[in-house]
């Protein structure tokens, strides 16, 4: 059964990554729940952190622009905190391998700093850790389930595993309450457009908005998409139903689509553009992994949490978001 | 089919953890085998390092005392190696949960800048990574196979796991030639046996040689044990089997046996002694495995290896080495 998402009223919630597309969203909602709420984010150039995403909502939570390999500031954030949404990440596959040493930094060395930080100052903070079906690497059946073995293929995929498995062992050894959610691609406003480093999906509706015909890469892999939206719902119950605390669960979307179906899908929304079906970059092909979709079934039984956009819906919504606000994000 | 060790005669090899219990004794079997040997070691009180492991052979081979963090040391010691045998580590699993960061430190962060090292200065260098049946987490079934989950326990674990997804992925991915041995409790001469920090058996040995009782915690859990001359050989035929390439392998022992009835063999062997049942330590419960024997079997089929030394005559000379050499070991 759902979690009544008034429990987050007054509540003082911390989110790393927080001027990131999920972690905005997400800070919107809670805001919207009456929460209080801070932000934590690098601004990274890199990475998802762009002020235009609170536009509007500045002046209704705090935002700190600092790193949370930065263990002073991580200290004073932490303390008095009633739940932390743990975001924050390097999620570059690329990246991971051209600059491994960064994205442990990022997604293991701060990880573990964020949990001892939790263990001796904060026992009692609720935690989510946002994690990747990278860490499943290439799948040996479809769709992917939490007994899936474990086999990333990239430096981020094996980091981010050490991560979740960080906020477990705390849970079940030091008695803090973390639970994790696997994300697969999640879409939808605010997304990183400008490049590639989050999702395919944003170079291609950059590309789309622009006039340009977009890459897709092989074309046949089958994927799983989630709403935004739908993916702060999960994050939301998941922190509040304690039946997650310990576990980790795969989030998936609303249905599964081939990358040429959803290339073709996302013009006829669109109404115009075209693409080019191209091989895999050597570089890119050598961690590529194949077709993908999760269950998502332990999740859904285990909060009453199920996706409520359509992935038409999503695309539409996401394009006409764009459509208005494409300057900021690609120039920035 | 075993390899011809005679591969090793003139070889530029590098050994991590050097001077520790299976590093000095790789290293003395690899000057037998005449090649050119090469060991780095932090010689942290803490760890296994110690300079009377290579006691009577310090004029054949080099000694570089540093850390494996030490990038720069690290740079100028790979190039030119025909072999690197990684072994240094953070081994305990207690010291891991009380000050995980250093564990991360060594056990992942000098990885990755060992592999990189490697990958930009010696691609054509091979392998061997000493991981730990710690990843596996409390068995599910036994004996516990290479297909068996990944659900480390304790930070240690998580770390090790992530150390040798390191090395699987710069073999699959950057072609550098990478195994990985997952190692279970390794016994011999040299082992640590101050206290508990590498294996139970060290301390209940100084303890019966010193004449005071020792402390088996628990009693009934099931364990492998193997003598490091066996895990030596593996090493050994690892690196030059081009089949263990990319993958990882269990190694177990020669036979599986409860931690009471291996107390009473010991007892048995020196002819005195008594030990005390207790229950386990509440920190130690926490991330303790219960039943852990490993399935070889694929190690076996793959390079023909196979375990010489039966656990009786591990013991055997184990306590004659310590009869001779108890107070250097103590002590330092």
């Amino acid at each position: 059964m759902k979690s009544d998402l008034s429990n987050f009223q007054g509540k003082h919630v911390l989110i790393t990554g927080g001027l990131g597309f999920i972690g905005s969203t997400l800070a919107i909602h809670l805001l919207k729940l009456d929460a209080k709420v801070t932000l934590i984010d690098s601004l990274e150039p890199n990475y998802g952190g762009h002020l235009s995403n609170i536009e509007g909502y500045q002046d209704d939570l705090t935002v700190v622009v600092d790193d949370v390999r930065n263990t002073d500031t991580i200290q004073k954030l932490i303390r008095n905190q009633d739940f932390l949404f743990n975001l924050a990440g390097q999620t570059s596959h690329l990246d991971s391998m051209q600059d491994p040493e960064t994205d442990l930094a990022i997604n293991c060395t701060a990880q573990l700093s964020i949990l001892e930080t939790c263990r001796h100052h904060n026992p009692s903070i609720r935690t989510v850790f946002a994690s990747t079906r990278q860490i499943y690497g290439t799948p040996q059946y479809l769709p992917v389930d939490e007994k899936h073995p474990l086999r990333p293929v990239d430096v981020n995929g094996i980091n981010k595993l050490a991560g979740e498995q960080y906020h477990l062992l705390y849970n079940n050894v030091h008695g803090l309450r973390s639970s994790v959610l696997r994300l697969t691609n999640t879409i939808g406003p605010r997304m990183r457009i400008k490049d590639a480093r989050q999702t395919f999906l944003g170079i291609w509706m950059r590309r789309l908005l622009e006039g340009q015909p977009f890459e897709v890469w092989g074309g046949q892999q089958l994927r799983d998409l989630t709403d935004v939206d739908d993916c702060v719902q999960a994050l939301l119950q998941s922190a509040l139903c304690q039946d997650t605390y310990g576990k980790a669960f795969n989030l998936g979307g609303s249905e599964t689509i081939s990358l040429k179906s959803l290339a073709e899908l996302l013009i006829d929304i669109h109404g115009k553009g075209t693409f080019n079906l191209c091989p895999f970059p050597q570089e890119r092909a050598a961690i590529d992994i194949g077709d993908y979709y999760a269950s998502d079934e332990l999740f859904r039984a285990t909060t009453g949490w199920q996706p409520q956009i359509q992935l038409r819906q999503t695309l539409e919504r996401t394009l006409d978001f764009y459509s208005d606000h494409l300057k900021h994000y690609v120039e920035v």
